[in-house]
């Protein structure tokens, strides 16, 4: 019985940086969070300790500050472009880079009617994006995340599969809430991210806003056709809605009807619904 | 020597609430977390195991559903009177009630350039209260949790206190960022706490963006001195903010210089700033 | 009307620590999170931005790693009074020094059935010391965070006051599950605080385990009276408890009975018992 | 252009258990959270908004605590294996059921030098297992997750890769720390999971303190290397290890050395190291 190295892989995550670009006294920010993942030819650091062909993650977390410098962070996917390039160039005992980045989006202050030049505040939504890339050529996905919803109609869930242990009652108005994380693929080439990116986003959040939804699979399903249909430059859309379950209370104990207006909030269990759609 | 049962309290916390107000197509809602907290003649329970003047907390928890039934949710600090009032009048053992709450802020998504009637998003802010009543009155407060901030302009930190482990450099154009935990007393009567609290919160970001700070202390007094001149219903203010440090990244060994650029983002070790500013 | 500086203070949060001690093959190590506070002469900083009597929060935190390494950090009450007494010394413009502790507890790993020199694995719970010193002296706590205890017998809730919104049943035989949170102040000179702190600790476990309770207030009061009693050196001590629900699940619409078998688990809501006892 | 769907499934998270064996005045409980994960027929339900096929994530649930009442919960791995083979039986459309679970790990609370019958104390560390089980057969994983560990001794990082950006130093007597995060997989019938588990924890535990570590890969190929030849019914193993850096802090400034002494720990950024080994 031989043991043998399988899949393996290392990298530096939790890499955070924030970069300023000042111009004519308006400022632009932005706050990324990586995470760099190699994979190559790393069996001889595994089973010998021989570290000649690894490049320490606190040189993956020192190239993300010096690119930031000669990159000014336009597009995340660009700036993760340019990480994986410069790995695969510099490190021909790598095959396959992965560069994840999570953005923190900051807005600008409204002051006097007007948004501040520099002074910004946060959401908790985010705007994420991945680039795989080895050197046959890259994937780059565009995504969202932390984005919360919730709608107080058209929202049903009927006409279910029953067995012993089901007690779950129909219902035809029920609060429909989740936490998006979507993650798209791009094709082609010269994309604008940007354009695209905020455009997927109000795709999704349209649908999620009209659509008469028979389940949270109708609606991921919805969402994600939509933005295909909408989009020349995506390919494919992963899904990821957890069911942030508000279950209407029960007031008849005090002599109270409760007509859709009373709902307790909770976060465990919850249900979890997830897809891929791809355009064939 | 004896043994004696001083401050002592309990109730309920993570108390979970979604209030939805249907009106001519229009839905509203109110996502609140509360925590209830009772002072009173518990001794016995304490020490003998008695619960006689225990009211389960329970039901402080199905009270809240209930007068949730019953009020629609105006103003937190509206929802948190009427929870105080109600455990007051019923509960004679009780000498003290105290409710916090914090109000997930839910907007509306915007579809075809409107704000939907029914379909919400949320920011990570919170909008918070708390009421303390006792046969005698209540204290009111109102407040903000949450509220993620930066700059990148008219911030220093120069002509500081040094010792002999202090290897700070002076700086006169620093990052400046923190998270705005305020908290106000309000006073007087017939307050319209919703107003006050969008003034309030205008002032507070006004003030954090415009203000040429010389230490996190500094604006932290200019934000509470801007709250307290503008509003006549708010008597004290309560201030707590971490200072978020965003530190310069060194690129001198890979022969680049960095003109307040690239910065690292960092949660820990971090400042803390807190003060009570009051009218005299 | 004028507007006052009320109470304020500042300094440096989340400072982390881990010491090693090294004798002759046998390490030891102390992992400590510290919060150091001051109070002081500091209302020029707020109000006119002169930092002259800001000592910055970098230099408490470089206190913290300079002190660490003069002193092996013995018992962690011990390196919070060092603390303490090295910034009144050096800054007369502060009145109070605040410095809180918490210390992740690691245990040795077994190995060979024996506890290993340098190899070490740690537990959720924590060891925590807080030192509160004015130019009068100062106040010493110690204390426990995060020690999750769970019994499955001799724990009721009964006899409890009812009202139009009580549902609760009485129970007789109910999990009684918390997060023990207990800080106690130190009287006395010459205190081994080590010794104290792990009696203190055992005799908390052993009232829990062993105290027939009629509720956790009933439950926290038999604790702290334990401890004070059997502690000379104890002085006061304070308990905040949660009260982790775990609800019998009604298996009746499944023609099951449920004997105190199967329970479901819940953060939110919970109950929040708080008390502080002292010797008189 | 034809928009499919693609990969799918659908589920309950965070589903959270609690089981009371009582015997003869000795109890025994199990705490598990557990997430259930189904793959099947569809398609009806997002394109159309059918949901005849679509069992409730609400019974999912309830599956849980009636099984949970039928079965004493012995092994995880057990208790994960009903489940799979109750939705496999009960659910033609289903093609998939995927079943994760996480053990509190509660040890008794030592009272007067004994295990206390029914008196239990929580670690951090949890015990996992997942059955992935489909009508072809069953996968079934063990695991462990949240096991913290550090050692002082044998490990360095030298001879490794560098490149312009690189600027760390040679170790040749650095902290190592990590959260032991590893999965295996189980092969043959009639195993007795948790003597299995035990002995795999143990192994895990005992290269970690021993290994003359050259990094943190090396440690984690021991340690899998170790697993894998001491158990007969593990085939495959992978583990996921961040690297919890501790920092040597630099007192040159204050004029000390730091004989690798002195600390700071830090959470971001980390390393992450990840493979499987397995038996060929």
């Amino acid at each position: 019985m031989a043991i043998k190295l399988g899949e393996n892989s290392y990298g530096k995550s939790r890499v955070r940086l924030l970069r300023v670009v000042r111009q004519n006294g308006r400022h632009d920010i932005k706050e990324l969070t990586l995470a760099i993942r190699f994979e190559g030819d790393f069996e001889a650091a595994h089973v010998r300790g021989d570290n000649s062909k690894i490049l320490p993650t606190d040189t993956m977390k020192n190239t993300v500050y010096a690119l930031a410098r000669q990159y000014p962070v336009e597009a995340v996917e660009e700036f993760c472009l340019h990480l994986v390039e410069h790995f695969l160039t510099y490190n021909p005992q790598v095959f396959l880079v992965d560069v994840e980045a999570s953005e923190n989006l900051w807005g600008r202050i409204t002051h006097g009617g007007k948004p501040h030049p520099s002074a910004f505040m946060r959401s908790g939504e985010k705007r994420t994006a991945r680039v795989t890339g080895t050197r046959e050529g890259n994937t780059i996905h565009g995504g969202i995340d932390g984005l919360v919803v919730l709608k107080t109609t058209k929202s049903a869930f009927e006409g279910f599969l029953r067995d012993p242990y089901t007690t779950l009652k129909e219902d035809r108005n029920r609060i429909l809430s989740t936490v998006i994380r979507a993650q798209w693929r791009y094709e082609g080439n010269e994309i604008e991210f940007s354009p695209v990116w905020h455009a997927a986003r109000q795709t999704i959040l349209d649908t999620f806003a009209e659509h008469d939804s028979h389940s949270l699979q109708h609606t991921l399903y919805a969402m994600g056709e939509a933005v295909l249909q909408s989009m020349d430059n995506i390919r494919e859309i992963h899904l990821s809605l957890p069911n942030k379950h508000f279950n209407l209370v029960d007031l008849s104990p005090f002599g109270m009807d409760n007509p859709a207006e009373v709902f307790v909030a909770t976060d465990e269990p919850h249900g979890l619904i997830e897809a891929t759609l791809r355009k064939e």
